[in-house]
């Protein structure tokens, strides 16, 4: 079996084929979404997540959209792509991947103007298409270049939150190296931290793996660094929100936690990330601010209060884990040992 | 205000009054238990949970049961004890605070044998309240010796799980020195993990230090190392379910983590715990054994389910910390710092 896909066409080819993420793990539910209104809705109700996953649906979304306005005179069709690609903006205000998206294909109708709009809507669609498969691919590279960073033999890594195929178009990033190991047949195995307070490693994480034919085992968040202790582990694999000019990594919560627990034991740090993922402009992790999500999401649990209703709390979506705690950062272009500013700059040119 | 109580007589001295720490954090709701039935009840369904609570409840429901049969013969009235031991003990076999507070019930009854059984009876009621106010001395006592290991000024506290008021008959073993400290107009400040899988740190820490007017703030078991980064944790103190003669510590599982961590930090971890809790027939914590508790609590929060049904897990209810993270043990008896056979055995002779 082989990973789920969390967007990609319908088999006609005329609408978006989403997986409703938000009805997981129970249901496995694939919606067809016709128009750019549809699309949107599923972005901001959180059925697709994940930035790439996003950015892809978003501008499958302007293609589906358009089509169904290519009879219209230029200047209408035209005022239609502005307030498509405006509406689905505005699901995400910052999403990085989303905005690049939807400029892509801004500029991909700019390159068609002069000709009529059912060809422009033609382009968009092979536009779309190929945001798709260009991110599969980053997939499958990075895939590659992290199965290489695996030790030989069986192999037991964990990982935490959720940087899998259903965050992207493809095979995901930092499960990507996992689901590269298991189609050659080697044993690997996953622990999955289930990651509080979202719970995208029991919901998403377990369920694509499983779903996969992956061995995965689902724990507790604070049951890593035990594994650890016992030998378990042999590699820490996780994603990267944000990766600063020195290396420093924002990752979701909990990230910095094993990677001072992996150090402990002498495990191995994998971040695996798109080069998208890094930002020059951010000299160290200490100039990445740390937003607090509020207490909802650590005083309820499944619509049940879980704690004292008026207590504080400390809610953040992310940490930063310094670069002298990474091992290794590998994305599409291929890995960074021991990584540092000098290595992450003559990568990326 | 001050801490609550888990277990103390009514009003009246009649009966077993109770908190259901079930019912919290949503509702304070105390209980008037007049048979030892009732009590055994509330053994077994987690209204009362803490190994010394659970301890003093059964010995206050044999106290309560058996006055209500002082009228009875000799032999009859100690048949009725013997099936009272038996009932409360059957409601947790492994529990070593229930088995030996019953025990300790039963040696009172036999010293009294050749009085009359309602004698007797008046007995067993000065044993259960020799037990509850023994344990409240313990509390304090220990409050006292981890008062004087907390640094000077304002002082953050990171605790795990709960090992306070809630789970003793006085102010708790863990959050006894937050307590004294508290009492004596000191600032001090409580981070707590949520403690995932069963949130005791969600629903009774936060909610008992909450009440008690000590400032407490929620945090994910995942932020932990964070907050430490961030220079905001002064001392980890935790509690013990077992103490291994050489120092290696028992306890909620992701309290080893939180000691790497510390030590990654150069935080001290301070475990709190009566010397009922050191076990020497225990060499080290290798001999322990870590029990899983099944996949249940990991795969629904709330009465929801969070993860894939069929999905491995690995819940282990606790884990072992070994003597080198741990930097000073408190007990009623004083501080062992930097702990080891030797001192501990010195302590306990």
């Amino acid at each position: 079996m082989t990973h789920p896909e969390a967007v990609r066409w319908t088999d006609d080819g005329a609408a978006v084929d989403l997986l409703d993420q938000t009805r997981l793990p129970e249901a496995e539910i694939r919606l067809r979404l016709e128009t750019a209104a549809e699309v949107a809705d599923a972005i901001r109700t959180m059925r697709v997540r994940g930035a790439p996953a996003i950015g892809i649906a978003a501008a499958m979304g302007v293609a589906v959209e358009l089509a169904r306005h290519a009879t219209l005179p230029f200047a209408e069709f035209r005022a239609k792509l502005d307030a498509t690609a405006e509406l689905l903006r505005a699901t995400r205000p910052t999403g990085f991947n989303l905005s690049w998206a939807l400029e892509r294909m801004r500029r991909r109708a700019e390159a068609e103007v002069g000709r009529p709009p059912n060809e422009i809507a033609w382009a968009l669609f092979e536009e779309a298409n190929a945001i798709l498969v260009e991110d599969r691919g980053m997939c499958r590279r990075i895939g590659e270049h992290g199965l290489d960073i695996l030790p030989d033999g069986d192999v037991a890594v964990l990982t935490h939150c959720n940087a899998g195929a259903l965050a992207t178009g493809g095979m995901g990033t930092a499960l990507a190296p996992v689901y590269a190991a298991h189609a050659t047949g080697r044993t690997i195995m996953v622990y999955a931290g289930e990651t509080r307070p979202l719970l995208q490693g029991s919901r998403l994480t377990a369920w694509e793996l499983g779903r996969a034919g992956v061995d995965v085992t689902l724990i507790p968040d604070s049951v890593a660094a035990v594994l650890m202790a016992q030998g378990r582990i042999d590699l820490v694999v996780v994603g990267a929100d944000r990766i600063a000019a020195n290396g420093d990594v924002a990752n979701k919560i909990g990230t910095y936690g094993l990677a001072v627990a992996a150090r402990h034991h002498s495990i191995r740090v994998m971040v695996v990330a798109p080069v998208s993922t890094f930002d020059l402009g951010i000299a160290d992790g200490s100039h990445i601010p740390i937003e607090d999500r509020g207490p909802y999401e650590i005083l309820q649990c499944g619509g049940h209060l879980i704690a004292p209703g008026g207590v504080n709390t400390w809610n953040p979506v992310f940490d930063v884990t310094p670069a002298g705690l990474i091992d290794v950062i590998v994305s599409e272009k291929g890995a960074i040992q021991a990584p540092d500013r000098q290595k992450i700059k003559a990568l990326l040119v």
